[in-house]
């Protein structure tokens, strides 16, 4: 057994705690929102069409969840060491994750009325800006100076991941500017912001990553 | 450590989160029922038995979500590798096993009353409908040309496979459609395919597996 | 790789997805307590000490599942193949574990009015009946003939855990009909059943266990 | 495959349970969170802003269930064996544990009522002490005379981990009696314990772990 295995386990313990949260927080998004009370004569279809605001925002949420879960583990994929400063970054980050649902419930009740649209947005797009903000932290804390990071990483890589999380944060700060603007906008950027990260990484994270595996078992 | 266990392992990292999310999924079904108030002398008894659509509800909701979790995990043995597309599909896929506790509710509360009960039936079994749909394309995706099923398994198989799918879908579909004539049969096919898709799968599945795997760890 | 290696496989994929739905129902439990209403002058201490049942009832739920935990984990341990019929019992035994916060809600809401007392406690005693007649199915099927227990473990541990689960069962459905003659008594048979089920196993399970892991990585 | 191997997996098998409850725990604490209803022109933000106690408890709990998981985990890599009584410790301190999302929306509920604050600060510190009055005695009955911690194991580490925990547990207590005198105060004394806890642990742990896990794997 080598060094660096026994690094490797103190990330990989931190890896399935997350991925406990994140998959505890993604399927906890619908139990916020509850049957509708269709009386008498009343459409219970109509009553179900009405609760859209609803199935939209668990549908981004979901998305917006998923995604960064995958880039949470992509991440820890490069990351080989944890200290202490990582494991409250990420403890801090997971309570930020696991708080989405309450602004996704927020969010649902009141973007069909106008005088609440905004701030309703505006918290649910600032509570996604507070979450990357605190994902770039623990990438830059990890990555500085390779402080983390396992050294076979290619630099190349690790300054594209960088800029792709930099550059992440500042779009989801504008998701939170765009809300007093037009709320719509902010969640159209929302949207595109989980589809893009979902898209295929920059180049040679695939490498980086065989080789470290290999390095750990080999 | 060899090429075909990197890619094992970026499939067991999607394995490992979706089990996450059925087994939440299925777990939360209970929150749904809530206790009865019986007043004075009302008989508890009694006020629980009237709860026999909850019960119901319950209990055949987590009979497909459980047969969907076995026919998920065991359709990842035969997939060995992951892409975006992949990954997309899943999260996708998820969003509707994850959002099945929400149409359970609904059918609960309204297959007692005569006019909501089509609606409720719908609903329900359109939801199973659209989670078979996603799960058909995800093996379509992955098994088509091999894309990212182990080469190893016999075309057969695969073909056996797909036709299993796709004729469960379409009598999920079925199912949908039978809601708007017969509510009661809609729900009578839908217990028949969760038992039904619990069978022994078609011959070859075990050995192909089995093949597999050597070759992953041997 | 040996081809007990692949069996030991499918049953550890039905004891991670078993474990979550543990962990989850047992975590639930606690949502099922609200918290309670003290207005102007009430004191809240008072109102704290008058959910005494829901305190009692949270911590019997949790001492039987932990313990329905162990149970089930120690017996997949001698289990080393699985099959569709073991899958289905198995889905239908955590059923009945997931289900265990309802009656847990049932038995904290109507313990204390003298007219409700007896069917809350007959359903929270049926329910762990039940979940136990399944438990034992299970193991009968798995058991019997040796047909999905590792070869290599001793015949008379076998008989000694199946004496123990039929014991156990009889003793779970005694606590149904004491219900009905004393509510306190059948709720202090099931605390006693939980804190006996916690003991020791017979002789040889560790031996056994020992054997066959050897037999499967070795 | 060696003898300590063997014990290992009883330990992770407890490891993996205690992670799963942790992890949904932690988790769960948002959905005691109610989305606040602003009619009218009333300011949702206003109503936002008002819900301050519950983002506050919310905080703190994540923060002290993030420490408490952390702490278990890193026991754990020096306890080897475990035996009933440690299992049954551990189901108690876990009940604990599953608890607090109970307390912390008491905390939250009442925080703001001057007449109330007492007791809602004594509660919600009082399951705090408890907690660690459990995970005091787990670690004791493990550690004392190399019960069952692994005999590779620096006795001057385990000298100082117990030191650790019953200043801890007297920290905890001294915050539920500050709870009578100042709950700002006792608030704040369970913050830096948190925060505390997070920080390195004593020297000579990470060495001692190195060494177990080579005998376990080599």
């Amino acid at each position: 057994m080598t060094e660096s295995g026994g690094r490797d386990s103190d990330t990989g313990r931190i890896e399935t705690f997350s991925d406990g949260v994140f998959a505890i927080a993604i399927t906890l998004l619908i139990i916020e929102i509850g049957v509708p009370h269709a009386e008498g004569t009343e459409s219970l279809f109509d009553k179900l069409v009405q609760l859209w605001p609803s199935y939209l925002g668990y549908a981004i949420s979901f998305l917006v969840i998923g995604t960064v879960w995958a880039n949470h583990h992509n991440r820890f994929r490069l990351i080989s060491r944890s200290d202490h400063i990582l494991l409250f970054l990420n403890v801090v980050f997971l309570m930020c994750v696991a708080f989405i649902p309450f602004p996704t419930a927020l969010l649902a009740d009141y973007i069909k009325e106008e005088e609440h649209r905004v701030t309703a947005v505006a918290v649910y797009s600032g509570t996604l800006a507070v979450t990357a903000v605190f994902f770039t932290l623990l990438w830059l804390y990890a990555a500085g100076n390779y402080r983390l990071v396992d050294r076979a990483v290619d630099p190349l890589l690790l300054r594209a991941m960088t800029r792709r999380y930099v550059v992440g944060l500042l779009l989801y700060i504008l998701a939170f500017v765009l809300a007093f603007l037009s709320p719509a906008a902010s969640l159209g950027l929302i949207i595109l912001l989980a589809l893009v990260f979902v898209l295929p990484e920059p180049e040679g994270s695939r490498g980086a990553r065989r080789t470290r595996r290999r390095s750990v078992r080999g």
